[in-house]
């Protein structure tokens, strides 16, 4: 029997947005078309992951209803401590039985592309142990459209995740990256969850020296969104223009 | 007047291949739209800038025909020194001048998207130094592709580039990159250009350590495209089978 692919499936980036864009603005036709396909999920949220497929449903009809669907939800000790948390004993091969028996499965997170800065390399790195084939389909990334968008250096660059919560530790964190990415001219990306990008920009603005280049992209492809780019010194020049706190935030620490 | 702003547009991943894909494959609605609207652009290569908008306008009529299409090439020097070269003393506002006279101007690369692992970034830079808005949109990215196809950290990863061509320097490089991904968890991705990944895979297999994960992605959103992910003991186990050299590859390094 042939076995089944696992498709990396991308999502828009509208998630818990009050304005939802059209998918066909976000995502290629072809990645529409093998979504609509395909019957075997594994995902963060199967509740959101039915909303996705109701959107795809409406530009593509699916190939089973939305009840016949299997949707499986990745366990939750994966998204609190990461895909490959030592000891953590987690083996995804389970998750992939479905297509060992020829069923095409999809990965599916809650925006962007599934296994980067979320869940899912786990899923993957099974697929992989079991010999499936893998294969990403085209859509957006936050983390990339940013990088693009800032002016930085894009030949080399980083994303280090979250940075910590703890005011200190945060502030030690961005020194750290500050000096990587002026020494080393290594573009430093991270990123912030929503209600915290005003409290994270101030901290950035406070802890960074003058001639560092500072990028903050928010809510890109969906409306109201924005990209400033400018050195520290710039940006404390300026105001900083009331936002959107429920929109997320990409940062970028460049020289 | 108003100003036009700076559109980031991506291009399909087919470049110098045999076979191209269909664009719609490749590209949202909304990219292939926005493209086709626009009438002024920077580019790597005018050529190239060409057939991709005739491929555009196959799908979406462009809003000036082709030859009244204003083509301006990256200056040389971008190319082979980088965007940010100390002392190019390049400036990159010039380039922008019709966007100041109220054009969007579209920024494209040969493949993937512009100023990412690609040239442009000083472009970006220019228009946000000039405050005009700067809009990417969604497009393949091959680094993001393969890191996702990987199962490779994909919440801490850096992209580092080319790696150095002589052999005693790559093997070096690839010494500290795995070094630094073993220590940290930060998967690193770099590239190499078509007809030499057979040689970069070989000095992988020979500088890495037995149990590092290295994966390796060929011609992704292609015909006959590849992702093989294992550990270096893994990897040396199995022969490798015969590959395409023309497909353009993505490397990375993981733990």
């Amino acid at each position: 029997m042939t076995r089944g692919a696992l498709y990396l499936v991308p999502a828009p980036l509208d998630f818990g947005c009050d304005d939802q864009v059209p998918l066909q603005q976000a995502l290629p036709e072809n990645t529409l078309k093998v979504a609509a396909g395909l019957t075997h999920w594994i995902c963060e949220n199967a509740k959101s992951a039915r909303a996705y497929l109701k959107r795809v449903d409406a530009l593509h009809p699916l190939a089973a209803p939305l009840q016949a669907q299997q949707i499986t939800e990745l366990p939750r000790d994966v998204h609190k401590k990461g895909d490959h948390a030592p000891g953590s004993g987690f083996d995804a091969k389970p998750l992939l039985a479905a297509a060992l028996a020829g069923h095409d499965i999809g990965l599916l997170s809650e925006a962007g592309m599934p296994a980067v800065a979320d869940p899912g390399s786990s899923v993957v790195r099974a697929a992989h142990e079991l010999g499936l084939s893998v294969r990403p389909l085209v859509g957006p990334v936050s983390l990339l459209l940013a990088l693009a968008a800032s002016g930085l250096n894009g030949q080399n660059f980083a994303f280090v995740g979250y940075l910590p919560q703890d005011a200190a530790q945060r502030t030690q964190r961005i020194r750290e990256l500050e000096s990587v990415a002026l020494r080393s001219g290594q573009t430093q990306l991270f990123i912030e969850t929503p209600y915290r990008n005003a409290a994270m920009l101030q901290a950035l603005l406070q802890g960074l020296q003058h001639q560092t280049r500072l990028a903050v992209a928010r809510g890109l492809t969906l409306p109201g969104s924005s990209v400033r780019s400018d050195t520290v010194k710039g940006w404390r020049a300026q105001p900083v223009a009331a936002v959107d706190e429920r929109l997320p935030a990409v940062f970028a620490i460049g020289r």
